[in-house]
């Protein structure tokens, strides 16, 4: 419809000053942190309430306009790029830390608060919010939902789906819902909740947020492993789980990653190493510094060059800031870093990243593996030359082959990102035909004109 | 449809020795563990594989037979009890264990698996299956996955949702899907897994599981708190919490139940406590002495009248005995025994005991309350005479209150048995009149003829 005539009535709804149709505004929005996925949509709102979000809604679904819910865009998957145009709804307004409670383990919170000021103000309520994506300091509590995040500690404490509790959400047509609530455990009807987890902005817009929240670790502990290659970083992470322990993290940098984390920060990393493990516990402090202790062992007995323990908290932070910083130093090495998160069980990790490897060979590319390997979520990365067309070609070939290696190891596409516009393509070899139908007709219950966030999930 | 003609087709699918139709077996699959509830089925089929639950389903939908998938019937809200007739499904003979792994930390296991079974070959192999339901020793995996079961630990470890990492399913057209997979992290495509996980029998036939195993604990350790009043014990609990400890379990009996379980058990409970606190924590040997003594500690000061830590396996067993034997105890001062779950936050148990109480009183009703502390998931149970229809109608009135005064306490109709045929009256309450008409919607997506467990969830 005319951009005009948008305007003036969602003007009319959220006020003019969080209306956006000029030029800078909508580019900006015409993309989210995936490379080479952009397009313009007709209007940015800025909603300010549940209410205003249903009554944008309403009024998209009663004239066939596409909305696209995006929290802070830091997207990998295009699952935040309108595609098809149409209005960006934008719930960074929504961004009220509603409580937090030591009495009952949990928060509330809008959906644009971001994952970072939530862990805070869990923390200091001597509390913990658990799920720890990448992103944190920017990303919403809304698009972890929304995307079902995870994170460096998913093996120990789970992904974002084990620690929401309720939702606020507005049904396409305007229906504000209220799924699960306070409760740990509560079976009153299908598992709205979970299955708005993960959704991507294709079902529902969500608005509100109750998280379950942990007892603060007393203690947190850090060590680092080199290894020859990953085959032997990936016997000693299986070795680790044999032995009975399930640490916090168990991260690994693959010999590309830790070359440019190297000339990046500076960190004093052993360059003659295949691989690094970080890994780490909390807990109890005697239970840490056993199982940190027991770590140690198994490591050095399955051919670690060497093994450290951070010795305080400033060494145990360089040696994360080694893992955290792998995409910024990565990124460095060509203008475009296309970052993807196939995952395989994780007795298998060392396979994939060997089949990576021959991919990337094959196809003249640039991709180096960093990941966790504690649940067998990998982030090979390809970093190119946008502009080198035949390149970006080849790495799209590439990673289709990626991901039908994963396939064929009993692994997904994604792990922790989702599916959005740029794994589209690939669902089906995942679930098969007949779950996409399926997909579709659940959409379709939930969003009869076809609204929200077209050409991603359920389309 | 004709007897014998469902008859015979449906012995041509699964062979004439796994269809009944005669009267004493209509007669045992016309009820499951409610109360009051009980319709005859015109068939019993036992279908041998994935693959037969697939051809009598596409014949049902066909035919628009009604379809009732049954584990071990030991549902207690009327979910697998027939209301239409139709087939009973009956997947008992499906009770393969398929692996038990130990690198890869999961169990698979076909639907008709008991529960304790896959909880003895998890433990076999030095692995924990933590959700632990009341039913566990006749309870069926399936059933398990089906109701979202609960169980003593839920708090600590979270109930069978948490667990559950893939499913193979039969929509009730007679397609085969299979969701999730190995994985801990896998966001491809809506999250089937949890929305089949909780849908009582109304989406989908659930063949087989894959589940989410930890290491065993090392240590394992309970004790037992009294106290003047279950005020006191719910103030107890709080302050645990409050002290940053999450035990594996937290349980209590209130005084009515204490006397019931004495009399049938004689285990020398205390008879002048309001309430019993059975208290226990798991892990690292040194970490569970250290908060059993603090929650020795708690107790004291929150003014219990005795705690005791059970000095050893065998007292430890004694104590949970009195937990676990509360329902066969209540259920020898009646003919019958009604035992819900309405569900509330932690801190608001004894309040919502108290209302209970006032209800029952008011209705001239016997009701003793025991259940899960740690999660306020209540087990209010009425025992009276199915022969007394005033009594019977008094019952159901004052459950209609305790449901309402539960929703009104931030709480729920159900924290893990499920809503069946008998709560079904009470969902749009609980969840508005929006929430349960996309229900239908979602139901209609998976099941366009209705075939499948009709009169329950969705219907």
């Amino acid at each position: 419809m005319d951009r005009k005539d948008l305007a003036r009535d969602l003007a009319a709804i959220v006020g003019p000053d969080h209306v956006r149709v000029d030029d800078g505004a909508l580019a900006a929005y015409a993309r989210d942190a995936t490379p080479l996925f952009h397009s313009l949509p007709q209007a940015v709102v800025l909603p300010g309430s549940t209410e205003e979000v249903a009554a944008v809604l309403k009024y998209a679904t009663e004239r066939a306009v596409p909305v696209v819910p995006r929290g802070a865009g830091s997207n990998l998957c295009a699952g935040t790029v309108p595609l098809t145009g149409g209005i960006v709804l934008a719930l960074t307004r929504l961004d009220r830390i509603l409580e937090v409670s030591s009495e009952e383990l949990l928060a509330r919170v809008q959906t644009g608060v971001t994952t970072a000021r939530l862990a805070d103000a869990a923390a200091q309520a001597g509390l913990l919010y658990a799920p720890d994506p990448g992103s944190r300091t920017v990303s919403t509590v809304g698009g972890n939902v929304a995307t079902c995040a995870g994170g460096l500690r998913g093996l120990k404490y789970g992904v974002t789906r084990n620690y929401v509790l309720g939702l606020e959400a507005v049904l396409p047509t305007g229906e504000i819902i209220r799924t699960g609530g306070r409760l740990w455990k509560d079976v009153a009807g299908y598992d709205l909740t979970r299955l708005l987890t993960g959704s991507e902005g294709t079902l529902a817009v969500i608005t509100e947020v109750t998280v379950a929240l942990l007892p603060a670790p007393a203690e947190t502990g850090t060590g680092v492993a080199y290894f020859p290659s990953l085959a032997d970083a990936s016997r000693a992470v299986a070795d680790v789980i044999a032995s009975g322990i399930v640490p916090a993290t168990l991260e690994f940098l693959d010999r590309k990653c830790i070359s440019a984390v190297e000339e990046f920060a500076g960190l004093g990393l052993r360059q003659d190493a295949g691989a690094l493990l970080l890994f780490g516990d909390d807990g109890d402090a005697r239970a840490v510094a056993t199982n940190l202790g027991r770590i140690q062992e198994v490591c050095d007995r399955a051919g670690a060059l060497e093994v450290t323990l951070a010795e305080d908290v400033a060494r145990a932070d360089a040696l994360l800031a080694a893992r955290r910083c792998s995409l910024p130093a990565l990124s460095r090495l060509g203008s475009v870093t296309i970052l993807e998160d196939a995952t395989v069980p994780r007795h298998r990790l060392a396979e994939m990243v060997d089949r990576i490897d021959e991919i990337a060979a094959r196809h003249d590319l640039t991709i180096a593996t960093f990941g966790h390997a504690g649940d067998g979520n990998l982030h090979p990365t390809c970093v190119l030359d946008p502009d080198d067309h035949e390149a970006v070609d080849r790495a799209h070939a590439a990673f289709a082959e990626i991901f039908a290696a994963a396939i064929a190891l009993d692994g997904t596409i994604t792990g922790e990102h989702g599916v959005g516009a740029a794994k589209l393509p690939y669902l089906a070899d995942r679930l098969g035909a007949d779950q996409v139908a399926l997909l579709r007709r659940i959409k379709n219950a939930f969003d009869p004109a076809g609204i929200l966030n077209p050409g991603k999930l359920g389309s």
